[in-house]
């Protein structure tokens, strides 16, 4: 089987770049500076379907994710690190930079309030500083 | 500086095991099988904080968490691993196993209700249960 980003995350999410094992898209939520790493091998669900060496290269995703996020949000004041899975089964892992002012704080994110779309300049000055600061990390 | 679990996990949770880098706790809440991971160092916040082979070994934890609870608790839908620490800064993993009939599915279960302390005799028989686990795991 080859490896295909499930529909309802594909329509959640807007690019950002591959990185190694995993696809990263941005969750188009202005709200919340927030992505999305999905393995590129079909049929994983949980994290222990990945073979040893590759759940290490999912944590230095993870990882560089984390260094990405504080370094594009500086007022980052906690990663949020999550692989869920309950509403779409395709494994993904959620990284997201949190703000005591943010939407949510301290609570977790997810089906908090209605997601705000970025709008499309916005969302490609985002998706530029990701790009960059993604291709420093590597 | 000397580790030492933060109060509020304390309270909330209750002794299983040590393994490799990680206290393991059960969240004192019968609606959920619930874990927690705590690397035993002092001042950890981010998983970034942990060096690059001990972030692989708190992988090696985390797997070894699901695996235990798809042992122990068989009716396992999916397991959720997250590490938020919006509340309580001390780096910790959730490792939670999710049914479709638990409380709060197919949302997250963080600040889901009122927790359910178990029973003294209940509690025994659980952490028995994953005590067992863990040995035949390691």
């Amino acid at each position: 089987m080859t490896f295909k980003l499930d529909p309802r995350l594909e329509a959640d999410t807007r690019e950002v770049i591959d990185i190694d094992l995993s696809t990263v898209r941005l969750m188009n939520d202005q709200r919340f500076p927030w992505l999305i790493l999905v393995p590129r091998f079909a049929d994983l669900v949980e994290v222990t379907d990945l073979s040893h060496s590759d759940r290490y290269r999912l944590m230095d995703n993870v990882a560089c994710c984390c260094s990405v996020l504080q370094s594009v949000f500086p007022d980052t004041h906690k990663i949020n690190v999550g692989a869920l899975g309950n509403m779409v089964s395709q494994l993904h892992v959620h990284v997201i930079a949190r703000r005591t002012t943010d939407a949510a704080w301290p609570n977790p994110v997810w089906g908090v309030g209605k997601s705000e779309p970025y709008e499309a300049n916005a969302l490609g000055v985002v998706q530029g500083r990701l790009r960059a600061a993604f291709s420093e990390e590597q």
